[in-house]
């Protein structure tokens, strides 16, 4: 980083001061040379109060993008003590993605002010990206972005670029499309700037494109910039009419929110991405409570086969103290697998037709980690329980840990895969589940392993 | 997608039927009607024989772009297949970051290989990223962009870039550097597209730039991307003095490993990003067993505790079928929590100064959500526990869940964090290790509200 920039806390102390001085011009000066992220990160720590002041002193195309990176509660604090003329200043700033962002996350009074302030034509791309389901190409796609004609030459095209760029979210692509708005292909700037200013647009633009449709997931639209690296991705209709283009950016968003989500609901929680401070406690409760009460609930099962085999540990009590060491590895041999089965369903590197080959290298890495467990807890019972029938007990425990390796590693291999095939979310098929799911499996494997063995005469 | 563009196994039917009537030219059509990305996932799922004769189809730019796509052990097949001169034209079409990419995975004899045949310059560029540890920022840097001097106009700009420009991995960032290659500014490709020919650089040029150092961890450039959205990042020494870029490109893919790797770390195994079906079932018992292993001994731990209370639960036998429930809670509660505050960590929206507000939230939620699981655990028992003391089995496990809810979110909540402070990995702290912990705690908050509570006269 630069020398005059400052971390969030040294800012917010010049910036006090200087409030306290009223040297506003200053405080422009110090502000200007911080980026909007930077700027909205510390505005968001300052006081209310002060908040509208320190905005108004922001230049108007700077005070947009600021307001752009702000939490959803400051920019309604501030759109509720804007006049009409502010409000109407940073309306005119916005690229319509962030505009739908910001509507979509304010109260309906305020989202009608908002409209008000912006064009018709506008007003009207804002209305259609609401229209598409949350999850899809069509809610995170901008509608700004560069048109040319085939018939253009580069001297033309940058004539157009020029004339309306300012406007647009990136420049760097530009879409090549007919009379009746169907794409053709595109050019990107990097082309136009290696051509000759005569040539035409035909005989450059690329024409095998790669684009969306309206209602496409936006998390595979996300894992399409992963893997061809593009600044942008065309968005189009049923007709192949472009209605919008996403760019690398809101892709990064995606990525990273998926991400979190995946995470959340990975370990039994509903997903969320609002901050962790400004959640409220009940919020954050709400959130955990339905998963909690649920896999309380499914673990009174395991408790009921325990009750069942009651004769078994009350005639050798010790059995009971292995019960967490098998359940435990149990549970984290199940969600290893489905860890790596979920995440790979997220990036699309394995397919629900793989399924055969995933329980088979499953099972191989079940038996090498279950024998492998099974010897140190050999061992270890040898050295430990030298007076309570050793042989016994690392029998029990060495076959049980094997058995219950091989259940835990087939559930968390093929439950996630399961819930794809059922629509459901892979995700949901995470830890929490599987290793409720395991619990109950590892205690029969347990028991029953133990009462077959006292039939041996060893016990 | 567009009509003429096939998915993965369409392709391999259509190629496989072309192979065998030899029509070469029609393969190259058809291949070339792909991105890089796309053909690289089908050549690694052709046979290995047809492999190299498929690539040397290819034109030359397609090749190059294609290679840097494939999995290391494709390259290397490649490599080895390759004449010295087929080397040298993949080679000489690489950007230096992918070369980077290429050479870290290969072993030493065909880096060897490709290393002679780079031009000296490239090679230097090549030694001096391989030279910096693999999660800082020069890891992922490319030495290729576009400088400009601050005396120039943007029409020579612009005759620089078109000159210069082929070479370079973006142009749309153009950097400005003094003489002694210190970095003065920046000019965006559209600053210089809206501004009039004879301008200077000067004028026009960002001077509040954002940049990285070279050891600076990877994980925080990736994340300036997300909060800034800009296209590349430049990378400046200690001098100031600019030695190369990260671009967005490599931003995402750092996003997706480093959520891979948290996620594969919070499920207990070595962090990897190698493909799941190319990875042997050896290595992937290697990743695993060792965390199995020390969490399957730290279990006994909790064995022993249980072994303690042998006489509560031999006289009240019961308790032992409640002990999955309460253990089990535990653990979820626990993984909530820690999982909120490794992701919130990760993403710097949680820093270790925030302690006592977490710690405060989570002691709100942990009071709030255990006496939900109380209220509801006591209604099932007294349902169907008619016969045996419900109102003592609900007391004992009401107060238990709520104890445990609030020591487990008390350890999610801090461990990360702490983890953090000792400069380990907060992902460490996640489900498996914060379960393991959590039970040993439940069980012994568990056995000892028994005991206290049959010291009421209600048991």
């Amino acid at each position: 980083m630069e020398e005059n920039r400052m971390t969030t806390s040294e800012l917010q102390e010049s910036i006090e001061q200087l409030v306290n001085e009223k040297r506003f011009g200053k405080i422009r000066e110090v502000l200007t040379a911080h980026e909007p992220a930077d700027i909205a990160l510390f505005l968001g720590e300052t006081d209310p109060q002060l908040l509208p002041i320190l905005f108004r002193i922001l230049p108007k195309e700077l005070a947009a993008e600021t307001f752009v990176e702000m939490d959803s509660n400051e920019q309604e604090l501030l759109i509720n003590a804007f006049s009409e003329r502010e409000l109407k200043d940073v309306v005119d700033e916005l690229f319509v993605d962030d505009a739908v962002d910001i509507i979509e996350e304010m109260p309906a009074n305020v989202v009608k002010r908002i409209l008000r302030h912006t064009d018709p034509e506008t007003r009207n791309s804002i209305n259609e990206i609401l229209r598409y389901p949350k999850d899809s190409a069509g809610s995170i796609m901008t509608t700004e972005y560069v048109t040319l004609r085939p018939n253009m030459t580069v001297s033309e095209s940058f004539d157009k670029i020029r004339r309306t760029g300012v406007d647009k979210e990136t420049i760097y692509t530009c879409y090549v499309t007919n009379q009746n708005r169907q794409l053709l292909g595109l050019v990107s700037v990097r082309d136009l700037l290696l051509s000759p200013y005569n040539t035409s647009i035909n005989a450059i633009m690329a024409t095998n494109i790669i684009s969306v449709e309206t209602l496409d997931d936006r998390e595979n639209v996300a894992n399409m910039f992963d893997k061809y690296d593009f600044i942008s991705l065309p968005v189009v209709d049923k007709e192949y009419r472009l209605v919008g283009i996403v760019t690398f950016d809101d892709a990064i968003d995606v990525i990273q929110e998926e991400a979190t989500e995946d995470i959340q609901k990975m370990s039994a929680m509903l997903p969320t991405d609002d901050n962790y401070f400004k959640t409220s406690a009940w919020k954050h409760a709400k959130n955990r409570i339905m998963w909690l009460l649920f896999l309380m609930l499914s673990a009174t099962i395991t408790g009921a086969i325990i009750q069942k085999y009651e004769s078994a540990f009350t005639a050798i009590p010790i059995l009971v103290s292995f019960i967490p060491m098998i359940t435990g590895t149990g549970g984290n041999c199940g969600s290893q697998s489905s860890t790596m089965i979920i995440r790979g369903l997220a990036l699309n590197e394995i397919k629900p037709r793989n399924m055969p080959k995933i329980i088979l290298k499953e099972l191989t890495i079940a038996l090498i980690c279950g024998t492998i467990l099974s010897i140190v807890n050999g061992i270890r019972i040898f050295i430990m329980y030298q007076g309570s029938n050793p042989l016994f007990l690392s029998i029990v425990t060495g076959l049980s840990l094997i058995g219950t390796a091989i259940i835990a590693k087939m559930l968390g291999g093929t439950l996630p895969i399961l819930a794809k095939i059922c629509k459901l979310d892979p995700a949901l098929m995470a830890s929490p589940l599987i290793t409720t799911i395991v619990d109950t499996c590892s205690v029969m494997i347990f028991f029953n392993i133990a009462l077959w063995v006292m039939t041996w005469g060893i016990s």
